[in-house]
């Protein structure tokens, strides 16, 4: 019961197919290697070596195949993976105009982008769909009475569109927000040993400028190894997602409950000890990775408290912590896909109409 | 031992004055009482009452002295404290032009931006004066070495300028980030009994423009009593920042080492048991401050798990949450600023340069 | 809306007095001087002074009266209000025999824990009150039936005994825990400068004896100035007992719904805009208490990293949350007593009996 | 860079293979598959079937060999793997007497205890152990002076066991409390659909104490499905140990520095961009677990709150949390371990002596 998104059986409950691909490790191990490849090609910008050394050296790596646990020995011992990746591209390629001038830093932050930004890409697509879906629902059920709940008594009639609402723009606004914080947090990471990239000389820009484009990125005019709040930034917009569907959730939990019967879903699950019931399982979901990435953002928070030039306890602590936000993020995205679908009814019961 | 930001010995830590003062018990009866006000003077474009009646209230409420423990024994009864505050209101002036068709959470929502979003603007001021406080002692010691620190040992020496802009950097995308958000927050709440406004009528439009615009803020075209993206968004602007000025907090206490000498402090805090000591109390006060808003932004983010039209369980927490999260990272801004002008020497001891 | 504790009216819904009183800034205070007085009292077994000596000193303490904000701004320079209150002693009293050996942690802690235990005492007596209460329920109602509901569905019937249990049960095994713990968290903090207590010479136990039998505390064979276990322990018990309660709220605010009507209650909240509606706010309160707490506990955890022989930084953090969990905790017992004689009737409605 | 226990390459770092082996889907599996083997042998004692027919289900279910992602698609369905299960077993066994008068509950939570008992006797033993190393580095090197320091700053020297202690003693006092907390949580679990076990009528203790004899856990007069205050309690004290093992890497990080040079850990993390560093991995790592476990057993007090008779929201809360706070915590202490075997020195520097 645990790696919850990795589980051979909670799998299917907890993962999404096409955020763990791009957060697979063979997808981290591809980023850093493409990284180290581009920083080989483009490295007679800042003066490391030629251009035909460089060449050749990006060619070889993006020819080598690794198993990535070929990693998890030098991972345990440094602390990270990246010494044990670069001794073996060295090994398997023969090449010597590789990674000169990078530290681990560079690699891992900038491969975790490579996973970030299509990550919020996909979710952003994600907004759209269920934003679109409860319109969908609106349109057909909006104007049916619904008695509007505060604290959880009867208040008022209200419409099935005003609770919907409730659900739905928020979905919008977080899409205006992701629009803001992008150019945040697409950047590429190079910094060099201690982030103040003097070892890259006069050709900095340039050479920044051809890796970030390789990569689909951005450049910088600095490093960000011990600026965090793009990171912390992107955890907290992970969590008001995964916060407003839980919202969703929470509401058609409440909504199905017998002598409520405000919401028909088919297809909820069935329980080993009741065949009858039907259980509103995605909806609770919703609610569950709510409160998952509610708690996780914390963390996130904490990481910001980044000593120096690098804090390997920091920064680790993001390893932990930002995957499965975004896991959680994209997982509840396509439940309340699900759930939206599985929506039959929605309103007062008939016989109060 | 409680109550931090008030408390008669500690608010000398802790506290913030002019933070303080937005968010005073006096300050929170005033916005209610305008708002209340505005909804007087405004009700007839929303057919609640005659103009001339409206406006009699209005100027009769505006008129009324309450002393703010008068509403304590309503709230320990109705979990709010605006039913008793209406009651007085209705008393004291005799006027019956009042309240109708608003709902508590008009007045406390609306209430509590009154008392964020000048917070907000006096946080974007601070961001600016300790970024340009920062930028000054880049000025004067930028140049000089430091030896760069990862994983909390010596790496290569960089400049006191790259340690600085790390904490810096950060401080004008918080300025950013707060122009993007401040919108999405400075908004009126006008919903009624469960938020659909629909006792508003036909001028519901003209009237909340109106409300809005008396109380400086900007209208909506629907409540979000439900949707609490806005303030949880808030929180984690607040925590972003308070986390950046924890990292400059944490790195000056490393720098103020014995042995290490990277920073020279004046005016740091005494000892009962040491009086040679000189504690590096403002830079530790960020790392708390900063740990502070981290531990209570994950609270903010449950809060988004508000069901149906008003869940009294989640509002009430973000009442015991906010405020205080505000106050921190006021305060944190104010030391930052302090701790800035403290600092009489950095960068690595003379032997070393 | 801060200080929620203090609030002039937001006080009558979260505050409860007799916990309020334990950690006023009056207790507080008196605590330290008792802490002083005792100190100066039996300081001639540690060869601080001698016995007249310190035994004028202790009256002398004994009879200042200080306003607890004389200690403000001491405690904005040196991030604690112990070295301020020394002067003050001194000052006022003349005698030298003062604080010697001593260090603000000392006074502090053992302040907190002068606190701590009678709060802790009081816990446990509510703990067996409440319990008593919803036996008292069970009792009269138990053999009702009740529809059992898992995952928000309608299950198999079970009875009004059944879910009271849940309730109940756990604050039982809370009760055990307290007194477990309490051994752990009643000691006297004695160190001096770094905790080492070198200063007390060889009269140090007996002097440690004295003093915390003077204040009705543990005597420790350690300072525990940087092991600080026991208030983590603390407050995760405090945590678990807003939780336990918490699940009680929640379920009362479920079974309060129209449509499921599967308990009555009297003397619910009012409405500002709805005349007519009784709100469980006492319930929803424990949610929120519950939610406050498991919120603040994460600190309290993260409060255990304390560096070296005293993390200022740490060390505050815990100044900021401590007091609040208890507060908090507190208070749930009061409502949830309160709560408890507003049952009127539990269990299925008769139409379903 | 996710499921940071189980990664290709992250595992060797954060990964401890026998607390991995206690919580692998293969355990977990075998744990369910014997309680429900235990229920079918001794379900006549509940009148569930005739002891003959349950002894027959009970050798069948032992035979069969499932592939944990047999039961990926049913978790999916229904929220829980054990309708799956359930299916499965009685389609391969052809037997009936299978799981009748249990609940998916019953199965996850035994199973989940049957991981959780020998993790904590794991970690009990690994308590002892580092206590144990603890005091040998004591024994060795404790009466060497060392700068005591308090707010990062100098102090007064104290000796190399008075820093030690304050890693040493709260683990001892970890034992305690494990001790006392392990009969709260070595409960089997029954209830049956909705907890009261009526179904097994007048032999249900007799049954269950059968059960739990099997599984070598103790009987409980009531089930928990809806008490979770052992799993919250656990969750606690497991935070509680990798905080003290946090304020030991802490420590260590910060004697590690160049400049204070305390200690002399051989056997630290390399770097790719600087060969002579070594890296204070293992202490780091310290830091970076108790962050993590501090951060999550926030969630752990937030499923407390868990609704009437199953919570599917709150109890998959657990599922996310629980064992990756387990692993965190059996990886800390193995840490611990490691770093206490790589003292090589500690005390203050020779020429300080």
């Amino acid at each position: 019961m645990t790696g919850i998104f990795d589980h051979p059986w909670l799998s299917g409950l907890f993962a999404d197919d096409e955020i763990a691909e791009l957060w697979s490790a063979e997808s981290q191990l591809a980023h850093m290697m493409a990284f180290e490849a581009s920083w080989s090609r483009h490295g007679h910008l800042a003066g490391l070596w030629s251009e035909a050394d460089g060449a050749a050296a990006a060619s070889a790596i993006l020819a080598v195949r690794l198993a990535p646990d070929a990693l998890r020995k030098g991972t345990g011992q440094d602390g990270v993976c990246v010494p044990a990746l670069v001794r073996l591209l060295k090994d398997q390629t023969g090449a010597t105009a590789i990674h000169k001038g990078a530290t681990s830093q560079d690699v891992i932050d900038t491969a975790t982008v490579m996973s970030l930004i299509p990550s919020l890409d996909l979710i952003d697509k994600r907004l759209e769909r269920v934003a679109s879906e409860l319109h969908a629902i609106e349109t057909r059920f909006g104007e049916r009475p619904l008695m509007g709940r505060t604290r959880m008594q009867a208040a008022m009639p209200i419409t099935v569109a005003d609770r919907i609402r409730t659900w739905r723009l928020p979905l919008l606004a977080h899409r205006d927000r992701l629009a803001q914080m992008r150019p945040r947090i697409g950047q590429v990471q190079i910094g060099g040993a201690t982030g103040d990239r003097a070892v890259l000389g006069h050709g900095v820009d340039a050479f920044c400028d051809a890796v970030a484009k390789d990569l689909d990125l951005s450049t910088t005019p600095h490093s960000w190894h011990a600026m965090r709040d793009g990171m912390a930034e992107a955890a907290s917009l992970l969590s008001l997602i995964t916060g407003t569907l839980g919202k969703m959730g929470q509401d058609i939990c409440l909504m199905a409950q017998q002598g409520i019967d405000e919401v028909t879903i088919e297809g909820g699950g069935g329980s080993s000890a009741m065949p009858h019931k039907q259980n509103p399982v995605q909806a609770e979901l919703l609610v569950t990775l709510a409160r998952f990435n509610a708690v996780q953002v914390s963390g996130m928070h904490h990481a910001l408290i980044h000593e120096q030039e690098r804090s390997g306890a920091a920064w680790s602590l993001e390893w932990m912590l930002l995957p499965q936000m975004v896991k959680a993020a994209g997982r509840a995205l396509s439940v309340a896909s699900t759930l939206a679908s599985q929506v039959v009814e929605i309103g007062s019961p008939r016989s109060l109409r």
